[in-house]
């Protein structure tokens, strides 16, 4: 896991081409420790096969860049189209999002083909994209989505790994992140105030989702210094937490009880280990806990007297703080202990569960054109999420950044903040 | 179905006594027209006999106010409050959900004696509470419920008797709506302001979820006159609307797709006929659509040009408006055409799907001990819907009042109004 | 349960009339002690309501017997005859099986007034039936269907009743079987033969499925002299038999699995009580075990080193005994222990599983017409059982009478006896 | 596909040692066609990956004859045993049948190293075995299971590919079965009589369920002289065949209508294409058909006025009949057209459904120890399948040889042939 070179998708053709090189070729290295049959397999429907991932990033550019741009471009498989389409229905069929592990062809070294020739057919495309603004942002935005599917990746194969009995590490090598006692828990006061949130679409790359950018008024409240570590979370274990319906919203007690949850999804029986992608190791008392639920989140939150904060409360204390921290660069793929005084772990580590139904903005209006599918469709029943994980690239993210996942959802690199009225 | 004198739940204790009367008696008039096998059925898991409804209002007395409250209260079976508890955990264990329709016993006339011992209990209490402000609440509470439970009654008898092939009426004897054309489609427009939203507990009776009153900003917008019409909903599957997922949120078309929706829950095959409590009878054009999901209501929106209005929005506009319209007092317990000038339906007709999901008010605190597991712990996964039905008491209705629904659900009296923002 | 006076199907058509009045009124007998709401609900797929026995063994009538027969005959309600058709294809469609519970309409007293329609009805035809054997035996058949459904109503009932947890009974005042020590478990050897199996068409009464009669090899082996009583079972499950798949065929351990059981289907989880038309009552010990699976009855015999008997080896052995024993008259409508020397209980307290699958003798020919549909389309994946039980009559069984169960079935009065090659 | 060696398991030890070095490189061949993707995909629970089949039967031997017989032995990853257990519950826990298709590793390149170590640790065995006629039975048990899995391997396999849209072959480059006409339908008498049935265990190698040998009554009847066709079945589809109730049992309609079944599973939707183990092939008429259920094969024959035959009149048939056909030795691997005069098809093309439920000879023993549950546990709920198909090796069939399926299973290579009662 060498380090990626910075990339802001809003910054100029030159550095697009660069980017081009570096975020497609840190897709297939992501893939590198993989036999060709663990980028076959599909755990549960949410879990995509790496070689899926590995086609459907490429599909995008084919179909949404190549086709309507390279006049005499000839698509590698046609029929593939059907097979990678994710859920873009304007665009036509597709196949089942639970089959995906049914399909043992194309094979890996097909699609590796495909993306090789997809990557020469992009090199005069990448060069006009010099002069046409249109085009560097299809390109960026298909570049920013095969940065959404990197992290996809890593999290499905850590699911597949988890699954087999033998739990094999994704990659044995990886480093271990550095042990050592946590920051201690704080809460820090955050005035009322009215907050610009959300981005504007002139300034730099950002999802349709993120605009437009409007002012939201802020109640006084307080927002944790950092993450809530394992430790933490298992008192709430240790106070039967899972027994007890109390602490929960209906569906959250809901899926307790039909999911039989008693613990994060990674833990062993007996909350001594977590699989890792460098397989099951140790649980480390003063990292984050992941792999929780929003409905575990808000359960914690509540035994602790707490709550989750809100998206714009999460948004305006990270608007001013720099995009670092335990991110895919460092390469340690897990969370680690915050370390760092103040305002500590918003971005990487984990994703934050924010308290906040992901809805559209006030006055949002989705892409034009099939492209539109890409967020606005999602807008119900599902929480937004912020800050990114240790599995996110830093160059992909931005205080404003939406993530969105479903409350049960547990596999992602998900924890949480905890936030506070005053008394 | 005579009429329902007034009844303000926030009034004097005087006139709680008469409204323990009348609401109470009102439960049993409800269930008048029904045989007693008709009061046993569950259709599907969200469906409740009636039997259920008459038992679990009574419960909610008796557990609630009757034992706390009266030393040498004998409770009338303590094994029935197993079958009849609804979701308080805190309480105790209860009888599955989906298991209503298995119980024959305690049979109706059972559970009707049950409601007189408890009725002739309750006497002296409803005495007591015009010194005891806190009794005076729970009362009010639990004839607020027990409404809400009268319209539960009478949309869940509804679908009992349209999954029967006979598809008998409720009662024959029902009065039709007027019918006349309704009143055209215009959009009023409303300015950017900062509106209070909520009821102030302290102002009469109101739920815990309706607090605390607030401040929230909007933006410039227009709302509909009045309720979308079946006309109108019909030329949106006349166009394929239940074909196109373009128009579809990504769960709505899983839904769509998944229930083979192609038109309003209680439509016949042939969009000619609806299923009414007195039978199956032609379809109204002129009157408002109903029995849809907030999937339908959504895509249909954004299919017209428009979308749907948040509860903000809604209750702004409802603020000054009284609480009158076609309500149960009115007794036709069926949508009619809006015949008012202005903006108008807003209270009665059908319950409006709004754009906003169900969640607390900043600061919100839910009632104290069990009864906190009354509202707040729904406020995940559904949306809000505002303004009461035909089926709802007028006494029971308030602008701030807020109920919620899952997005697929269409059992309950649903429709919707449409919103637009400046061009 | 005042006894039921003795019917030969196959008697003379003075008879018949006798008949039809006895088995008639005695079915509305045995739903007298229930009350409306009883009659309507269905727990699970194999059960149907009570007032659907009541209504459908009157559509059989009504349309097998009548329409065919009474050129004038006005049909009651015949959007009924969906509703209650069985499953008789060739007939036309019907309402889905699962759905049974889900119909309120019509009511126990419109059922029975359509009953007492088509008694009125039936008068000439039972008449015109001394003349006519093709008449007379399709209303024997229709007896005898009728008498079918008055065992499955009561069992279909005990379900009902138990799976409420207030445990009512069907009639408390039932007398209760007498207790005392059963006869000593002892295996009668029986040498090889060639027997002669089924009925001969020609002579009385019987199914389709006892035919044709023909001979069978039976090779030398030993029947046990009584069904194996609770006790008996109860040192299987003390043994961990429900624990340890190898005396489990693997369907049978799947469902052991898959439902988790641990005991007969209604006993209580301590082993100490069993569910009975009369309520909860005291296991006695020496009594049959009852409302056992195919796959339980088979695990046992092995863990006993035993085997079932085939339904051959049953049928020899029961050709010469009369048909007596706790049977419905007896009215305990419970098993009860064995008391009688020699080979006993042949004929009622338990049906007896087989080891035979339930197939179509050599050269077996389905009743002509749609009646043809009445046996032979079961001859797959079931088990012949025999012997009739405690909720039998009478004069409606025989040493030839196919009985039929899925193998995971044990809602029905089932039990079995052993049986043992020579060493 | 060269031809292999003819092998008679129950053959002197000498020729153990070659049928050992035969057996396991062929089934090493027949997965040597696909990709390690291939080898991993399970796309419903009836199939298994290719890798599992590799690995099981290497595990097999392993556990049953390695570990018990060679003091020594070190197994290759003990942890490997909890996944490649089949259903042999005597033996411990084993990994869920369904999730077999979650398990990317280990690896295909990892199973072939074991099944060297495997085959290189048997060395010593298969020469002791000539002195140890027990050891013999075993390896020669280990045989013909691994035989089964080949055909397995192939039936697996080819639903894998099916599932694919994009329609793969296994192997584009097998030879197609010759076309041309098939011997035209006829019926060949058979007198009644009493055949011997089953095969004697000191008679060469046989599976415990053909055992004991005993006679069987037969009466007289007739048998097709060849298997059904593809056009003589698609004859019953244009006739409506899968609309007509009247001519399925009632579980097979309920199939049909569940699964929406309209015609054999691997036929195109315009019945023109047949997928084959050479991909999609245009379907030939005159060739068996193929990958029928029971139901299917039932409902035709009831449709054809025939019926299927026992097992019993096909082991009476195929007694004196040379195993020998379209085999797997001819390398077709898919039904060719009959043009064999007299009784032909018996042994190859398709396994043939017979009306048996599959259940124990009379007499059965099951093997000692935990090799009694390989057959006999599957003696409910299934019917015996007679003759092996183009996916079976010569030397592993016997006219004794039983298989057996659930009768809604298609994705074997099964089919039928007609019988009929004298008139």
């Amino acid at each position: 896991m060498a380090s990626v070179p910075a990339f802001r998708a809003g910054d100029s053709a030159g550095e697009l081409s660069g980017a081009w090189q570096q975020v497609r070729s840190l897709t297939e290295r992501l893939a590198g420790p993989l036999s060709p049959e663990d980028q076959v397999v599909q755990t549960m429907p949410d879990v995509s096969p790496t070689k899926w991932h590995l086609a459907h990033t490429t599909w995008f550019f084919e179909h949404f860049v190549l086709q309507p741009n390279l006049a005499d471009y000839p698509p590698f498989d046609e029929r593939w189209h059907y097979l990678f389409n994710s859920y873009y229905y304007s665009v036509g069929q597709m196949h089942a999002r639970n089959d995906r592990g049914l399909l043992s062809r194309p094979t890996v070294a097909q699609i590796l083909a495909w993306r090789a020739h997809v990557d020469a057919a992009m090199q005069p495309l990448l060069e006009r994209a010099e002069d046409d603004t249109e085009l560097a942002f299809l390109i960026r935005l298909g570049l920013n989505h095969e940065q959404q599917h990197q992290e996809l990746l890593l999290t499905d194969i850590k699911h597949v790994l988890w699954s087999n009995p033998l739990g094999p590490a994704y990659d044995e090598a990886l480093p271990a992140p550095p042990a050592g006692p946590a920051t201690p828990l704080s809460f820090i006061e955050r005035a009322a105030t009215e907050a610009p949130i959300g981005a504007d679409a002139n300034q730099g790359f950002c999802f349709d989702n993120e605009t437009p950018r409007h002012r939201v008024a802020l109640r006084a409240h307080a927002l944790a210094n950092r993450l809530v570590t394992n430790a933490e979370y298992r008192a709430f274990i240790d106070d039967g937490g899972y027994r007890e319906p109390h602490w929960w919203l209906a569906d959250g007690w809901g899926c307790v009880e039909a999911q039989r949850w008693q613990r994060p999804l990674y833990w062993s029986e007996d909350s001594t280990l977590e699989f890792t992608l460098r397989g099951w190791r140790p649980l480390v008392d003063e990292a984050p806990v992941s792999h929780v639920s929003f409905y575990e989140a808000d359960a914690y939150a509540r035994w602790a007297g707490a709550r989750l904060p809100t998206e714009a409360e999460w948004e305006a204390a990270a608007a001013d703080v720099p995009v670092s921290g335990n991110l895919l660069e460092r390469g340690w793929l897990h969370p680690a202990p915050a370390t760092q005084p103040g305002l500590s772990q918003l971005f990487g580590d984990t994703w934050e569960w924010t308290a906040s139904p992901y809805m559209a903005y006030p006055g949002f209006k989705p892409l034009a054109g099939s492209l539109g599918e890409y967020n606005g469709k999602f807008m119900c029943n599902q929480l937004s999420v912020r800050g990114g994980s240790c599995l996110s690239s830093a160059n992909h993210l931005r205080a404003s950044y939406r993530s969105f996942f479903y409350p049960h959802q547990r596999w992602q690199m998900l924890g949480f903040r905890l936030a506070k009225d005053p008394d």
